[in-house]
């Protein structure tokens, strides 16, 4: 048990300092005004993220998209948006489009490129099954963003 | 007098039968689910995109966007989409983010390829000056657009 437990500790150290949740997580703070997360640790941020399918059974789709899940789309599209940036040097906007009922896009472009596009659908249940999959999930587009900037210079630079 | 309403009159005529002043109003009439503009004439329909300066600034940009002018704003991005797709055959699609400071981003793209970028501002006060102003304006975003997609078409494919 104890094993078990020291061996999550060191995944989660591990992932943890992955340079798109380090990113994803100073995104956060730089947006952290009023200092609520000052004492938090950067793992205690990044746990609202985590969203198991039990717990998005639990969340109701109807209604307005709560303000705390749509600050988390923001902040994972924009980390992608700065990864991607310091890796090619182009500067990028993030957009994100969200209905009431939870449809929607988020698009992240530089010049008339367009690096990510995600259509966002039951937004409400917004979540990854661990840090790992916020990870992968993140770093894909990352990379993906890359390949397009790497591949379309003119058009990312017009 | 007689004279100058009737020259007003022919070019109204005219813009009126302009392709995208034509899109705008299809745009309208397509998404006119309980057919409370079927006997409308068109110049009717398009009146509320003509806001004067006098009137602009009467309209307050404090709060919530009117509802009617979102729809409006929605329709003149999707007729330029519309435009642009039929002289491209580049299906296309329309994001429109708005804050509730009449803040935001219009954006029309195809594939990976942007076509439309507009930064709103003061949405709450979308408007054009004339119908002539609206034409000429969203006949600016089409061929920019059409530019774009024959200038890019393995991005605007992908």
């Amino acid at each position: 048990m104890s094993e078990n437990n020291s061996v999550n500790g060191n995944e989660t150290s591990a992932v943890m300092s992955s340079p798109f949740l380090k990113m994803l997580v100073q995104q956060i703070r730089a947006n952290d005004s009023y200092g609520f997360y000052r004492n938090w640790s950067d793992e205690l941020i990044l746990k609202p993220f985590v969203v198991t399918k039990q717990k998005k059974k639990e969340i109701s789709i109807e209604g307005e998209v709560d303000p705390a899940t749509i600050s988390r789309i923001n902040a994972f599209f924009r980390a992608i948006a700065s990864r991607i940036e310091i890796e090619t040097g182009m500067i990028s906007n993030v957009v994100i489009q969200l209905g009431h009922e939870g449809f929607g896009w988020a698009l992240v472009f530089s010049g008339r490129l367009l690096l990510t596009i995600k259509t966002l659908r039951d937004a409400h249940r917004f979540g990854f099954g661990s840090l790992e999959k916020l990870n992968e999930e993140g770093e894909a587009f990352v990379q993906k963003g890359i390949e397009l900037a790497q591949r379309f210079p003119d058009v990312g630079n017009l």
